[in-house]
């Protein structure tokens, strides 16, 4: 009997050329670029196209895919429908999104094409209205209607106009969209696989990221953003966060927005999305909240050293996200699903390469349980 | 870099009591039983105590969990909207199970309760409502009336019921019975280990069930019981099979049913679902389809010997489940959701142990792609 890998950490269970986590080096490589080459500078739809056809559009092939992502914010009525439900229900906003994905292959115009164009043409789909669902749900939670699509404005910014219905600063667009390009894609993480297992058995695309949105919503995986600015928060000051930090260790509490398992050093996305950050706050006229969140990093850091010596407990994508993202206008609790629509580009990607190269992923399982029971009859039981 | 284990094939990425696969030998253990000596005796709600529990029910707990499962039979209004959208679109039945089951967990009493009891009612609402999704699709994509579920009829029974307005005939249920049973748990498949990376990052049962349901619509795990009797049915008369089944050979074509990825013997379900089907053809009068069938299998089985010699490629469950399933009276595009129905037993204990003992599923990937690319402004491209 072979030894269960734990976690399967360390098996290599896929090729990819979507990008490239060095955890050692601490370097995050995204469609053949460097994270922070390609996040600050490229628009959300340049990432998508990247990470779908392995290049960067041409300024024909970028109008096209506008073309093709503008109808597709707009939800089809049984969709609206499961979000008033799900709105009504104050669900979870990861399961409202989960709901709403599930359901979008109503209206799939040939369902049984699972070749790479009608797939593409899915993409398309989730991609463009993963932002309305979220934005819907989150209107429709507060009591508010919800926000119709504004064809003029791009990936990022038409999100946040539904989520307020005005019109976004150009700095927080930006900021948002260099976040969704961050987060886009990260080699093998939890969701990503979910989605590549699903479509390994010649499965659809809705399918697997349907199962992938389940996967992220999880605080081990995407699921925990908020809880680090939370923590900002309460530090409040720079002089209180070392008595602060050391109380929560000594409690036993975990302090959120510090480790990962593949990174060994800083998160290279924490510095592309403290970068941006730094921008926000500062076009925005106050910098306090950036250089307290700054702060409490370097302090976090050196107490978890002191903490626990060796295990190299560095600033991951959580801290800076929750700060961004609060720069940006979003509340905590839609942090989750607004990683999704960053993701969501990733998890299609994969799952078009997973059918151009596939193989079932089954692994096998060591029981643990008993043998040769008898069936003894109710009556004696 | 490590080498891409292909299909994790080998890898053994869990510990779990509630089943044992031995490809070798041909043995399938649940839940310390032999398959043969569990599934013909149990009915479907022992063998969910069993897998929930690790042991088979007392009367008095037997009864506990009838009660509890009859009122969850009855699906709620939002997700019978949903199923309403489905049929009237359409879809693929399995597409609208995951749909159904997405929304459920609209109205969980307490949705951030992730403790096992909150979970046990969570296992309870999942496969007391899928047997009421599957049937109310069914009847209303085919323009008729929902049949409201009977509370006297056991979880096999009543699916037949509800599938058809009239109690069935007792041997069908028993042979439909025996086929849940069969199917519930299967070491580490596709589905199950879906499930088990999605609850992995600490997320919920219904996101896991629901991603596990789009890992076993696929082709090459739940989905093609159908052709496979297709193909008996194409054959007709025994002495037609040979020359069939080498022209199909010829034409490269893959002859549905035989052959599995851990099998290398007859799949022991084949065995239970065989007998099962004799048994129930024998009551109904008429034997020629199953003694049509056997006659296939066995010419099969030499005719793939000759053609791929070691392949030993041998009868897979999907043979006799399409066998059994025709028998009982369902028409084959419902057999993957019945398939589910037993299923969704093994993903909630799964969801249930994963929880127990968790640690996130990440594994790697290797990276085939570009480097170093650097920006080019769109004008430039």
């Amino acid at each position: 009997m072979s030894t269960v890998v734990q976690g399967l950490e360390g098996v290599v269970a896929a090729e990819t050329r979507l990008s490239q986590v060095d955890g050692q080096a601490g370097e995050l490589t995204i469609g053949g670029f460097a994270v922070e080459e390609l996040a600050p500078q490229a628009s959300f739809e340049e990432v998508l196209h990247l990470l779908w056809h392995d290049a960067l559009p041409t300024a024909g092939q970028l109008a096209e895919l506008r073309k093709k992502l503008l109808p597709q914010r707009t939800l089809p009525q049984a969709t609206l429908e499961v979000i008033k439900a799900a709105a009504a229900a104050l669900v979870h906003p990861m399961d409202a999104l989960r709901m709403g994905c599930a359901i979008l292959s109503l209206g799939d115009p040939d369902p049984d094409d699972n070749g790479v164009e009608a797939n593409l043409e899915r993409a398309i789909k989730l991609a463009a209205s993963f932002p309305t669902i979220v934005a819907t749900f989150w209107r429709l939670r507060d009591g508010q209607e919800p926000i119709p699509p504004r064809d003029d404005l791009g990936h990022a910014a038409n999100y946040l106009y539904m989520l307020r219905g005005e019109e976004p600063d150009p700095a927080a667009a930006r900021a948002l969209e260099t976040y969704l390009n961050t987060v886009v894609d990260h080699g093998l993480n939890a969701s990503t696989f979910t989605a590549r297992v699903i479509v390994s058995t010649q499965s659809d695309m809705i399918s697997a990221v349907t199962g992938a949105i389940g996967a992220l919503k999880g605080p081990l995986h995407g699921g925990a953003p908020g809880p680090a600015l939370d923590m900002v928060f309460e530090i409040g000051q720079p002089e209180k966060a070392e008595a602060y930090l050391k109380d929560k260790l000594a409690r036993g509490e975990r302090i959120m927005g510090f480790g990962h398992r593949v990174y060994k050093v800083r998160d290279p996305r924490a510095e592309v999305l403290s970068q941006a950050a730094d921008v926000l706050f500062e076009q925005a006229g106050d910098r306090s909240l950036y250089e307290l969140a700054q702060a409490v990093e370097k302090i976090a850091v050196r107490v978890l050293e002191e903490h626990k010596p060796g295990r190299n407990l560095q600033t991951n994508v959580e801290f800076y996200t929750a700060l961004l993202l609060h720069g940006v206008g979003l509340e905590s609790d839609i942090f989750s699903s607004t990683f999704a629509l960053g993701r969501v580009g990733g998890w299609t990607a994969h799952v078009l390469e997973q059918q151009r190269a596939n193989r079932l992923i089954r692994p096998s399982s060591a029981y643990t349980g008993a043998f040769n029971r008898r069936w003894v009859a109710l009556e004696r039981r």
